[in-house]
C-alpha cells in the first residue's frame, strides 16, 4: 500500500501530445500516433520515473468533423490506436506501471467493457483502470446508428446504470471459486459463481462474466470531468477522478463537492482520488523555458485555434482579436476544459487573441517554468489537500514527458512527495486504494 | 507471396484445448486459461513451426449455462481472456505469425470492430484477422439486453450488412493520405479521406474511421461454419473459411458450393481459402497413439458428454447407450459440428455410447495415428483440392500442439507441402491472399 502522504502521478500519452499542433514540433514523428514503439517509449519513460499510470483519453469519431472545412486536415488528432488493444500491448512492454484507458458508456455494452478491462487486468497482473466517460460529440452518435447524441441527463443516467452492471459482472466469480479437482471432475464450486441478473431501465444483463476474479478484484474505475452530474456519478462509482481545473480554488471547490457527494454513499472524505490534468512546460533555466514556449507558439496553427473556438462559440471571424473576450460569448457547454478556459479568460480580461492561442496550445492549464517552480506549485496544490496528485499532459511526446521525469520528478522525490521505487505491483496499490467494494 | 501449392496451417489455441475435459490432462495447468504465458507458449510453438496463424474462437456467455444443473461446474470453458486484448498482447510476444480472433456481428457495433481489428493490424505490423460469426446461443442474447437470440435469417442479414460497414470503414483513408507538411500545416490531404456514409437496414454509420490504412490494407476476414446461409455470406465477404467437415466428401462438396457462390460476386474459384478444423492425436508409434487416446478417454467426463448431448437433443437419459443412435433424434441445429457428428453417427450406425464419447472428446473430427498416417491424410485432402490447409485444434494445450509441430510438420515440410521459413511478414502473405478488394 502506497504511503498516502505521497502524490500520485499519471502520464496522459494519447497521440503525439496535447499541443494541438504537436506534430509540427521538430522532435515529434508525425506518423507515430499509430506506432506501438512510440507509446512503448512514452510508457517506459513514465515507468522509469515510477509513475502510477499511463492514461489514454479516447473518442469514437474523427475529431473536428464538425468544424469549418479545411481545419480538420491540419489536425493530427484524426488517427490513433484503439486504446484497449494498445493497453494490452503495453501490458507486455512494461512491468509495474498502471494502464488506464477511456471507454464510453454511451456507445458500448457493459458486458464488453467488463470483459475487456477484466482481461487487461489478468494480462497485466493487476494494472488495469477504466476511465468511464459519457462521450460528448454528435459526431460519435453518427457512428453508432443514432441521429443525435443522448441529452445530458439521459447519458448520465445510462452511465450510472452502465457502471453498476460492469461492477456486478466483475463480481461474478468469488476469488476461491476454482477447485480444479481432477478426481471428481469439479472445476469450480457452483455456490461461488453469481449471475448479475440485472434488469434495469437501459440494460438487461444476466451474466455471469467469463472472467474470474481479477488480480485487482476489479480494475480501478476512473471518471473524467467535474460537472455537477459528473460529480454525482463519481461519488457512487469512481475511485479516481481526472479533472481539469484552471485554478487552485477551482480544485479545492471540486474536492469539497466530491467529498460531500461521496458521503451520501457512505464513503469517507478523500475516498475518491482527485488528479487534475496539467500541461507542464519546463527547462533547466528560465531562458530555456521561454525558448520552448516560443517554439510552441510558433508551431501553433491559427486554423486549428479558430476551429476549436468555432466548435465552442460558433463563428468568431467578425470579432476584434485585440479586444477583450466578449462577455456575451456563450459556451457550447460540451467540454469542461473549454468552458473553464473561457470563464478564466473573461474573469482575467484576456484579449481574444490570447484565448485563441491557449486553444491552440490545448485548452488545459499550462504550467510553465523551471523545475523548482513547477515542483513548488505541485507541492502547494497537493499540500493544500485539493488533490492527490496530477495527470501530466505533455505538450509533445515523448520529449515533453521526459522533461518532466528528468527535471521535476527528482525534486518531488527529494522532498519525499513522490516514490523512488514501486512499492506494490498493482495500480490499486500505487494509488493507495483499498480492495474494490461491492456495488452500492 | 506464398506458393499456392503449399498448405496453410492454423493453430486454434483457445482455452486449454478442444477436449472438453482437457483440464484433467496431467500435462495441463487447469488455471492457465486466463494466463498470458500459457497462450504465449502455444503461439510460440506454432510460430516456431511457421504456422500461418493462431486462431481464437469466442463466445459472449458462460458456456453450458443452458445445460442441466451440475454439468456447468465440470467444464473449464467458463473463464477466458477477451480475444482482441489477448491478440494485442500476443502481437508483442511474436514476430511473424498471423493473429485471428472471433467477434460476433450480432452483439457488437461495426465501428468498434473495424477500429479494434485495424488497431491490432497496426500493432502487429499486418498480422490481424477477424473471424466474423453470428453467435448461436440464447445465453449470449441475455447478456446484451435481448430476450432472445436473433432468428437465423435476421442474424445473417445483419452479419452481411455489418461486414459491409466494417469494410467501408477500413477504406476511410487512402494509403498516401498523409502529407505531414510542417510548413503549410497540412497533416493530410482531405481528398483522400472518405466517410462511409452508410445508411442501411440495421446500421447508420457515417465514419470515417480513426484508423489509417493498415499494414494489410484491411485485416483478413474469416468466416466460420458451412451452412447454406454461411456460404452465401462468405462468398461475398470472406477471404478464408474455417469449416468442420466430418469427411473428405463433405469438404469437397463445401469447396464446390463455395466456389459457385463466390462466382456470383465475380470471384475466381479458390478465392476463399478453406481451412477445415481437425483434432489431431499423434505419437511416435501406434502404441503411443493408443496410449494417448486411452488417456483422453479416461479424462473424458460423462457429465459433460451428457450435457452436450442434452443441449443438442434434449434429455437422453431414457435411451439405451448400447443401442444404435436413434434415427429420430432431432438436432437443435445451432452448432454445425454437433449436427455433422450426429449425422455421421446415424450414417455409420454408431452406438449412442460412442456418440457421447465423441461429444466428450470435443465433437469435431478427430484424426488419430502416427505422423506418417496423419501427414498422408492431410496430403490427400489438400491434394484433392478440397481445402487449402487446416486449422489444428489440439486436444490439450500446449502439449497436443507440440505433438503436431514436432512430429507431423517436418514430414509436410520434407514433402514440400509446407513452408520451412516465413516468406512474408503479413497474414495476407502467409495465406497467399491478394490485397483486399473494395466492398462489392
Amino acid at each position: 500500500m502506497a504511503d498516502r502522504r505521497r502524490m500520485s502521478l499519471g502520464a496522459s500519452i494519447r497521440g503525439l501530445g496535447y499541443h494541438t499542433s504537436a506534430w509540427r514540433h521538430p522532435n515529434v514523428l508525425p506518423g507515430a500516433s499509430e506506432s506501438l514503439s512510440h507509446f512503448t517509449e512514452a510508457a517506459r519513460i513514465a515507468a522509469a520515473a515510477k509513475f502510477d499510470m499511463v492514461f489514454f483519453a479516447d473518442g469514437l469519431a474523427v475529431r473536428g468533423n464538425d468544424r469549418p472545412a479545411g481545419a480538420l486536415s491540419h489536425s493530427h488528432e484524426n488517427v490513433e490506436l484503439e486504446p484497449t488493444t494498445l493497453l494490452a500491448a503495453l501490458a507486455v512492454q512494461t512491468r509495474h506501471i498502471g494502464l488506464v484507458a477511456t471507454a464510453s458508456t454511451s456507445y458500448n455494452e457493459p458486458y464488453h467493457v467488463a470483459r475487456t478491462y477484466a482481461s487487461i487486468d489478468h494480462i497485466s497482473g493487476g494494472r488495469a483502470g477504466w476511465n468511464a466517460v459519457t462521450s460528448w460529440s454528435e459526431q460519435e452518435a453518427l457512428n453508432f446508428s443514432r441521429e443525435a447524441h443522448y441529452d445530458r441527463e439521459t447519458r448520465y443516467e445510462r452511465a450510472d446504470e452502465f457502471i453498476e452492471v460492469v461492477r456486478k459482472l466483475w463480481a461474478s466469480w468469488e476469488p476461491d471459486a476454482f477447485m480444479h479437482d481432477r478426481k471428481t471432475g469439479r472445476f469450480y464450486d457452483p455456490e461461488k459463481l453469481h449471475a448479475a441478473d440485472h434488469r434495469g431501465h437501459f440494460f438487461r444483463v444476466r451474466g455471469p462474466l467469463t472472467s474470474s476474479h481479477t488480480p485487482q478484484g476489479q480494475p480501478v474505475i476512473f471518471q473524467a470531468g467535474d460537472s455537477e452530474r459528473g460529480i454525482a456519478l463519481a461519488a457512487r462509482h469512481a475511485e479516481a477522478v481526472y479533472t481539469i481545473p484552471q485554478t487552485l480554488e477551482d480544485c479545492i471547490r471540486h474536492r469539497k463537492a466530491m467529498d460531500t457527494a461521496a458521503a451520501r454513499f457512505g464513503r469517507a472524505p478523500g475516498s475518491v482520488r482527485i488528479l487534475p490534468g496539467v500541461q507542464i512546460v519546463t527547462g533547466r533555466t528560465e531562458a530555456e523555458v521561454a525558448e520552448k514556449l516560443m517554439l510552441y507558439d510558433e508551431i501553433a496553427d491559427p486554423v486549428i485555434a479558430m476551429a476549436r473556438a468555432w466548435s465552442e462559440y460558433g463563428d468568431l471571424s467578425g470579432y476584434d482579436l485585440d479586444a477583450p473576450v466578449p462577455a456575451d460569448l456563450q459556451s457550447s457547454d460540451r467540454v469542461s476544459a473549454m468552458r473553464h478556459l473561457g470563464e478564466r479568460a473573461k474573469a482575467e480580461g484576456w484579449q481574444l487573441r490570447r484565448l485563441l492561442r491557449e486553444y491552440g496550445a490545448g485548452s488545459l492549464r499550462v504550467l510553465a517554468g523551471t523545475p523548482d517552480k513547477i515542483a513548488a506549485e505541485m507541492q502547494e496544490w497537493f499540500g493544500s489537500g485539493a488533490c492527490d496528485g496530477f495527470n501530466i499532459l505533455p505538450q509533445h511526446l515523448p520529449g515533453g514527458l521526459a522533461d518532466v521525469t528528468e527535471l521535476v520528478v527528482p525534486i518531488l522525490q527529494e522532498r519525499g512527495l513522490f516514490r523512488r521505487e514501486y512499492e506494490g505491483g498493482t495500480l490499486r496499490e500505487h494509488l493507495g486504494l483499498p480492495a474494490a467494494a461491492a456495488v452500492g
